[in-house]
């Protein structure tokens, strides 16, 4: 495997991105099918039609547009970082409205029907994703969009900030999968084991969430797909750091 | 994060590990209570109680024995690489008995009670690990056990071992929390929202699977716990191919 030359199999990775766009895109059309046609569409009235929004925000949200953004840093891996990081931002908080409108409309359900809330594995597992997703949010805007920590403090979060995120992303299609069952067996329990269409639509769906999550841990954890140094860009964000720090140095 | 010395953060290692011992033994011991507490305990008879060795089967050798096969080689990191691998195959030898064990277990339970095979996305999802699971352990051995294949495919090979031994154990985990969904629900889904001793219970059990599974991944993943390189290793490792192949060279 050559790892010296800066683009080595560059031209596998439009290949690869592009299938988790297709499967990214199947799960969210898939979900919507399954709760637009199976389970009676989509409204805002505290009834079952605004719970459907949830699997369709979640999907979207926490799955495809996090997984998304952290594919611009493939994607555009020869733009300058700044931009990268800003559409890595900008992508994150489409992922972030789209999580809270989803848990509203969860929250919003059960109490209208007065469903007890956080009592499930789904929902434990749920919560605990989304919790550490605004917290990765927000931190990850202090330390690498916003000058606020150290050139040292951005160096030694960066590899922590990158092994959340994909946890997070694994977390996130695992409690999609929970949620698929947890529905599927309160919905369809007595005619899910006669393989109807609705039980084998449904787990179709997560067989193709666990595909965009395979091949999406494969794109980022890729030696080969990595962003190439670029010594300019350190060079500019030291000088940055200078400019905005005074004359300290970057590293302790 | 200095990566120039052989053992770099050595001292964390022992602590992080103990960690993950504690969670997989806690795992499984919570499998145990849960069936032989609430479900009726244990038996190979077709009914319920053979069931019952089904989850505790597959959470001890798909997760903790797998897990575990998988941290040899960082636990052992300073010990002859051929005994690591041997200690590698041999445990996940005993994680493949109980998996198929737990296979069995269940399919004889779905006979005895006819109920049907294979339509839940648990079953998807469990069914799909096991097999890939199997392949891997196939092709583990004929490629790194017994020399079979040269040198070449082997370091070929390798990074794709190590990337599906990843996906598998997560995939293990995920299937572990669909089958904890699956089961309360056709247990105790009337009593499930109210929060009883089970559902809380087995709650904590998906949930300590999933602080096992982020651990397994941060260990494998972190730099500073891998094997150190001992290029005497190398140097063998050639001799030993030269030798079985006669004078080729191990790279094409």
């Amino acid at each position: 495997m050559d790892e010296c030359g800066p683009y080595p199999r560059r031209t596998t990775l439009p290949w690869v991105v592009g299938l988790t766009q297709v499967l990214g895109l199947t799960s969210v059309v898939l979900t919507g099918v399954w709760m637009g046609r199976y389970r009676g569409g989509f409204a805002w009235d505290g009834s079952a039609k605004e719970f459907n929004l949830h699997p369709l925000c979640m999907v979207l949200g926490l799955v495809f547009l996090q997984g998304d953004a952290i594919l611009v840093y493939r994607v555009f891996r020869n733009e300058p970082k700044r931009n990268v990081k800003l559409l890595h931002g900008v992508i994150h908080l489409f992922a972030l409205i789209f999580t809270i409108v989803g848990i509203v409309a969860v929250f919003d359900f059960h109490r209208a029907s007065k469903i007890p809330d956080m009592y499930s594995l789904h929902s434990w597992c749920g919560i605990a994703t989304v919790v550490l997703f605004c917290i990765q949010w927000v931190l990850g805007l202090m330390f690498f969009l916003f000058p606020v920590a150290s050139a040292w403090l951005r160096a030694m979060y960066l590899p922590l900030h990158v092994f959340c995120g994909i946890v997070l992303l694994v977390m996130a299609i695992g409690s999609c999968l929970l949620g698929i069952t947890e529905k599927l067996l309160f919905s369809i329990m007595s005619t899910y084991s006669q393989f109807t269409a609705e039980g084998v639509l449904a787990n179709c769906l997560g067989a193709v969430l666990v595909c965009f999550g395979v091949l999406m841990i494969f794109i980022i954890t890729n030696e080969d797909y990595r962003r190439p140094h670029h010594p300019e860009e350190e060079a500019l964000s030291v000088h940055f750091k200078t400019l905005t720090e005074g004359a300290s140095s970057p590293t302790p």
